[in-house]
């Protein structure tokens, strides 16, 4: 049985390992030559350091090994772990046997132990998770996946598949990409299909069923927009609940948001580190605010009045009808509430058709999450449970009540209130790894002229 | 703050529940009116069965209410907990209020106290989960999926997010859906773009560099199959672990579907206790009979002899080198073994290009896990690590290495043994549940001819 590194690295209580017999496998990274023995640097992905492993030169064909062992190949390493004199770990790998698995050719091998540019790697998808930067994002990326099912599962929301393939072009929010088959004369599905925007519409007739359910899946926009925050394919989280208004909503929004900024800092701690000293200083320190200071609430129209009194200047002018830009977000989140606020009771004209209307008449129960850093992380709102407003709503937005029946008929047979949110999860990451471009959080970015891999 | 049905029904110790004041919310199920009062039975979808609540003639507006308190409609209780005089439940809800949020008029509404085939209910898609048998579908498949999550993270795997669209039509493994946008002169992408079939190429990337890795997501074939087992969108779980021979792999399968299974039994006893008396009768037997037994292992050529040597004939002749049908598969695992039964080592011929050459030249390390009622529920494989021979193999598969350059290169640089499988979840909800159809397993099946709501 081997053991992974992290369970070395890692251990509660590292004496308690010393002198164990243990069998490690993975990548080196760097090998130092010392005439008499070597230090192999291993690295098997479970956790950012490497296992430092003392091959000594009376080991069996040392000198023919030591040609072999270049950055990039693989090996297993049985041997003892001792007490490590340096200290920058606990424990260190004297090897009894080293084994290995592939070569890794330094002169071709295009990951040698230098910084690479992150564009640079974006071109070699299929090795850069074997860098440390990769590596990280990758573990904080599985831990906030993992993070987001326990908070719903934990509060009895249940895990729903909403399609990826959709019959309508109607669900708003976007272009859609089309799909077709090898014959293009033929409908697949006897009508044209789209890839989703977004499981939302869907996702309510589960509400209205299971009360609490969450999505989480791929969602799609066919949109030529080359931005850091921008990609054609990306994973959405949706919750939707019924018997819940604006009030229930934020609070949910609230608490799944701290709940996995605590859990990045409690099972992602060696990773964080490493993004506070290389990628973001004071990450750390944001983080935990962000843990332990409850959100700002504002509404829209109060929001407009405190960016019209900025002492500074934006270049999108401010008025009350705005669709907020980017630069008032993050002013707002980062310099006047200085923590996370929630925006709410938008004016209607410039959100969905479904968000319900408030009784002023001229805004909606709409909410977006801006932090400091990204901005809009979240988005939801009440949903319009009232029929005779939405088909109005329908009207006023030139959408046709055929394409909705479906959609309809939840609010004629036992319509609740009920509400939700969507969050990409890209953002999310970006948002606890404090990295800056959206493609180098996914494992392999899609956006316009690029699907390789 | 309102208490779910499940909080009450699946209490622990119901006794401590009696005499609480609490609020209910959820849609009607059936009401019979006593006229000095009303029995009004409620659910939530928080779990199967339904609370009785006591609707006391002297409550105001009764009688309007009454009127109003139909199947289907959405109400909120507020009321005390009482110990119940009938056997079916622990408690009952003495109500001193009902609030209705949504009428629902027996009229027009689809879903009346009656059984509906579930071909009627495919096609109301946005109603069906309000039955008990979708309900409990739905909640067992939440439950698969959070325990898949569960499994591989306590083993230290990642998640992982393999792409949706990729740029190769060459993944092997059926028909795929083409991508187009509203401008379908222009390619998006550069190039064409299409559908994953499977994330396992990708997936080889990540797990050559943090060991242990799995995907869940959608995947998609393009095939005009109208069967019981085949939907055009499905979801997949993929794990995949470096440093790993066929014998891992099957552990991990054999520990994995025992881990879902138990995990079912303990969470899902209400739900699994209706399809065993409703839908598969002795499906409690056969799932607590498989999280018991060790299952059997059987090299392919041998499952040939058994097959030839079976006292029944099959509609497909058996012969060494055949792809096994449903009704060989059902025989091993429901006759020969009666239990699961996983057959390794299948002819090269009818096994994916990547699969591991064995040391006789004409079988690959291949494994299949068929279990009784289902058939083939995972199939997995070590994968090719020596380059030389997955360069004649793609040749000899008549495929281009170009289309391969960064897969190959997985081998050139530090290759090692590695090996993983892939489940389908609707077969796995199948398999748990005793329900025959696939599309009645997710909630909005795409198949060819559908792709409603």
């Amino acid at each position: 049985m081997r053991t992974k590194i992290k369970q070395v690295l890692l251990a509660k209580e590292p004496s308690r390992l010393e002198e164990k017999e243990v069998i490690v496998t993975g990548w080196i990274r760097t090998v130092r030559d010392q005439k008499a023995f070597a230090f192999i640097e291993i690295n098997d992905g479970s956790t950012l350091t490497n296992l430092q492993v003392i091959a000594d030169a009376t080991l069996p064909q040392y000198a023919e090994l030591m040609t072999q062992l270049t950055t990039g190949a693989a090996v297993s390493v049985e041997g003892i772990l001792k007490k490590s004199p340096g200290k920058n770990q606990a424990l260190e790998l004297h090897a009894t046997k080293v084994h290995l698995y592939g070569a890794c050719d330094p002169a071709r091998y295009p990951l040698q132990k230098k910084r690479h540019s992150f564009e640079f790697l974006r071109t070699i998808a299929h090795l850069r998770p074997r860098t440390n930067t990769q590596g990280a994002v990758l573990r904080v990326r599985s831990a906030m996946s993992f993070a987001t099912h326990l908070f719903f599962q934990q509060r009895g929301f249940f895990y729903v598949h909403t399609p990826i393939i959709t019959g309508s072009d109607c669900e708003g929010g976007g272009e859609m990409f089309r799909l077709s088959t090898t014959k293009p004369s033929e409908e697949f599905f006897g009508k044209p299909a789209y890839l989703t925007v977004s499981g939302q519409l869907e996702l309510e007739t589960l509400a209205l069923a299971l009360s609490d359910v969450y999505t989480f899946g791929p969602t799609f926009r066919a949109e030529n927009s080359n931005t850091s925050r921008h990609l054609a394919e990306f994973w959405m989280i949706e919750p939707e609940m019924a018997f819940a208004d604006l009030k229930v909503n934020m609070e949910c929004a609230e608490s799944y948001l701290r709940f996995c900024v605590n859990y990045a800092l409690e099972h992602c701690a060696e990773d964080l580190a490493f993004f506070d000293q290389f990628i973001e200083k004071g990450l750390l320190e944001r983080l935990k605010k962000v843990a332990h200071t409850p959100f700002a609430h504002i509404p829209y129209t109060e929001a407009i009045a405190i960016l019209k009194k900025a002492d500074r200047s934006f270049d999108f002018p401010v008025e009350w009808g705005i669709d907020l830009q980017s630069e008032h977000e993050r002013y707002l989140a980062e310099e006047y509430c200085q923590k996370p606020v929630i925006l709410t009771d938008y004016p209607a004209a410039i959100k969905a058709f479904y968000m319900r209307q408030n009784p002023d008449g001229k805004t909606v129960a709409a909410m977006d999450v801006l932090v400091p850093k990204i901005g809009e992380l979240i988005g939801g709102s009440q949903r319009e449970e009232r029929l005779d407003i939405l088909e109005r709503k329908l009207e006023a937005f030139k959408l046709k009540k055929e394409d909705y029946w479906w959609y309809l008929e939840l609010r004629e047979y036992g319509s609740v209130p009920h509400a939700g949110f969507g969050l990409g999860l890209e953002r999310l990451v970006l948002f606890i790894t404090g990295m800056e471009n959206i493609r180098d959080v996914i494992p392999f970015p899609r956006t316009p002229g690029h699907a390789e891999f």
